[in-house]
């Protein structure tokens, strides 16, 4: 008997019919005799009138001054409903179950409304539904503080909510039920043929959701890697297996680990690179530069100082405040808005060579300036131009065989470990 | 400085417009430096996305499974959205105020969900934001168990959180916000010259709300009676002071006791009445037909045991059923559906003579018939035919110069107390 957290996101939630998937989900697992604890979202998407943007829309726009106690305590709602119609449909269907709430479900947040931090999950009164039988619901994305306000987590809270309980309760596994079959070697809409992983590491998904895929959150993927549950990103709507996310030991030791150097692309648009030449201006020029943008809450990224400058990213939106900013200082930097980063992801590369130079051929090939690149043990970005951006993703895509099913070969053998 | 409480219904609260109503209500009592504790319903009538009704559409007919426990966590929804919205229009306003969930108000109940009794009040987080100058905004028909459970009290239940808080801090006042203005002699939309009383008495308002009168919870009148807490019931779209109901002592002393005998009318309607004869019957035929009656939960009105055998009422819904009983029992009840109960209500007829006897001057002069009559001290009930409703009605307004604007007399002057 396995103890599996599952969760559902919004649009698994949406309607009967979604509904209907989630039940056959949760059914098949129960006549396996495994327990179980669902996490929900709200349902639905924008304009559901139960979804989270619905609720913050009844304040948008009237003044928007709710406090971020009150507004916690406002979406909070959204989960509670969704439990609630879950809940409903699994009684009806004959099977037991019990809604709690993030507090009782024993999740214990510090008091930051809107981005509250889980400090402790007391499992208890879960395992006591859960030894009566009983299916246990829990509100995703919120907690309670010790003091018995309601918490949110903030966005992909729910994700959060799923690892931590599955920490908790020393869950088998967690499985991540969302629209899409598992994680993909790259954005479908922009990669024709990207295909799903059967399994990544921690540290790859966790770099993939950082570079811009919208796979699982960044922090539920920590959560889960520090205390080594399994968990699986699958989709709602199939019986796929999606896929496993897990260490590298843990795939390794299954066999299930590829001879990949290279996992998959992400992605991020709007991106504004930002140059700014040193002409014999003062050595401290790095130091005011960063300085101005972190004084202002601009994030920055790709930054690369030189003896003859410093080049550097922003978003577009944040771009014409940072350009301000450096002409306060004296700069007048050359602007280029309108580019992509494009991150080349794989725990199979750190040491590997040659794996630079076929992203430069592959660009190269078809015709598109690199404007800037960095790179770490698993990652390598690049630079381009956004209209260069399906072209390369398809090109990269290409050029390391991700469109190809891998064969499951054990890399320790390949590489005499 | 007062303390009052405040409660807005669902329609009060069910846009933008009526929202700018309250809000003036609101900001009037601050401004005139009394402290604030605002009891909300859910939003809007039947058909809003976040009024109870329409929670609870969400599990209709799909299964109608939730456990009661489940059931009201989902409908605490309603109440606590919209507290958000207006603690966001307040705040915007620039009066700091805080939402505070039934539980989080100190109001704890025992575990009847569904139509919890409120066991206790603890107003001490109230009071301390009151103290700090904020309007405490309370999600009504709620409150908490002492395990942490949410628990709802039933229909009507934000008019009881109202005067139960009323009673529990000592407010000077408990104003009721509905959408007219305060208790009418009679249902305008029945007698068209129905017109506000200044006052009235907890007794009579019970009387009133237990024979039909949509005014105010009973529950929440018998609350704040114990304690002597006055009420007021008034519209939140005018500024008209409204109805107040406190005790019969409290309204002699304040000089606005009228020179009255009757102080209005309420009616039900789709009543049946049954009549069971004893032919020679066993002597306990009474005992075996109210027996079977209570055994199938039907409520029973107007019992009237005679030598000749017993006339009693139930609702045109519960007709069938008990037609059917009294047919296993060997009875032929004779049944005439479709008729109306009209409640003649008045603190002072206690012991006036002639009351009886204008009622049934007014009918008879009408043409119409009385099926039917019972008394208490303070109401005289007749049961007519509802085909005869609206004239009875109108009758009964005009002989008692309910239409007329009563001068303020004090009635101990008018008696010689």
């Amino acid at each position: 008997m396995d103890l599996i957290v599952q969760k559902f996101g919004g649009t698994s939630l949406s309607d009967d019919q979604s509904r209907r998937h989630v039940l056959r989900h949760i059914i098949r697992e129960l006549e396996a005799g495994n327990q179980l604890v669902v996490v929900v979202s709200a349902m639905g998407r924008s304009g559901d009138p139960y979804a989270t943007d619905s609720l913050l829309d009844l304040i948008r726009g009237r003044g928007d001054a709710l406090p971020p106690r009150e507004r916690d305590l406002l979406l909070s709602c959204g989960e509670l409903i969704s439990a609630a119609v879950l809940c409903n449909l699994l009684q009806a269907e004959g099977f037991p179950s019990v809604v709690l709430t993030g507090g009782q479900a024993g999740i214990r947040t510090d008091d930051h409304y809107g981005s509250a931090r889980i400090l402790e999950i007391n499992g208890e009164r879960i395992r006591k539904h859960l030894s009566a039988r009983e299916v246990v619901i829990v509100t995703g994305f919120q907690g309670m503080t010790r003091d018995g306000e309601v918490t949110t987590l903030g966005r992909g809270g729910s994700d959060t909510s799923a690892t931590a309980l599955g920490v908790a309760l020393k869950a088998n596994i967690v499985d991540i039920y969302t629209d899409v079959d598992g994680i993909l070697t790259a954005d479908p809409r922009w990669v024709s043929d990207a295909r799903p992983l059967t399994a990544v590491s921690y540290e790859e998904i966790c770099n993939m959701a950082q570079n811009g895929a919208k796979v699982i959150h960044p922090r539920a993927v920590e959560i889960a890697m520090k205390a080594g549950v399994p968990v699986r990103v699958r989709s709602t709507f199939s019986d796929s297996e999606g896929t496993l996310v897990t260490n590298a030991q843990a795939l390794r030791s299954q066999g299930i680990w590829y001879d990949r150097t290279v996992t998959g692309l992400a992605h991020v648009k709007n991106v504004t690179q930002l140059s700014v030449v040193n002409h014999d201006g003062p050595a401290d020029l790095q130091l005011r530069v960063f300085r101005a943008m972190a004084s202002h809450g601009i994030s920055v990224d790709f930054i690369n100082v030189m003896p003859t400058g410093v080049h550097y990213t922003v978003s577009d939106s944040d771009a014409p405040l940072a350009v301000r900013l450096l002409a306060e200082l004296g700069f007048e930097p050359q602007v280029r808005r309108g580019c992509a980063k494009v991150s080349v992801i794989g725990g199979g590369m750190n040491g590997e060579p040659g794996v630079m130079a076929v992203i430069v051929e592959a660009l190269t090939a078809a015709g598109i300036p690199i404007l800037q690149s960095a790179d770490s043990n698993t990652t390598i970005w690049v630079l381009i131009s956004e209209t260069d951006l399906a072209e390369a993703l398809q090109a990269l895509h290409s050029a390391f065989g991700l469109h190809l099913t891998p064969n499951r070969r054990n890399i320790e053998e390949e590489v005499g470990l």
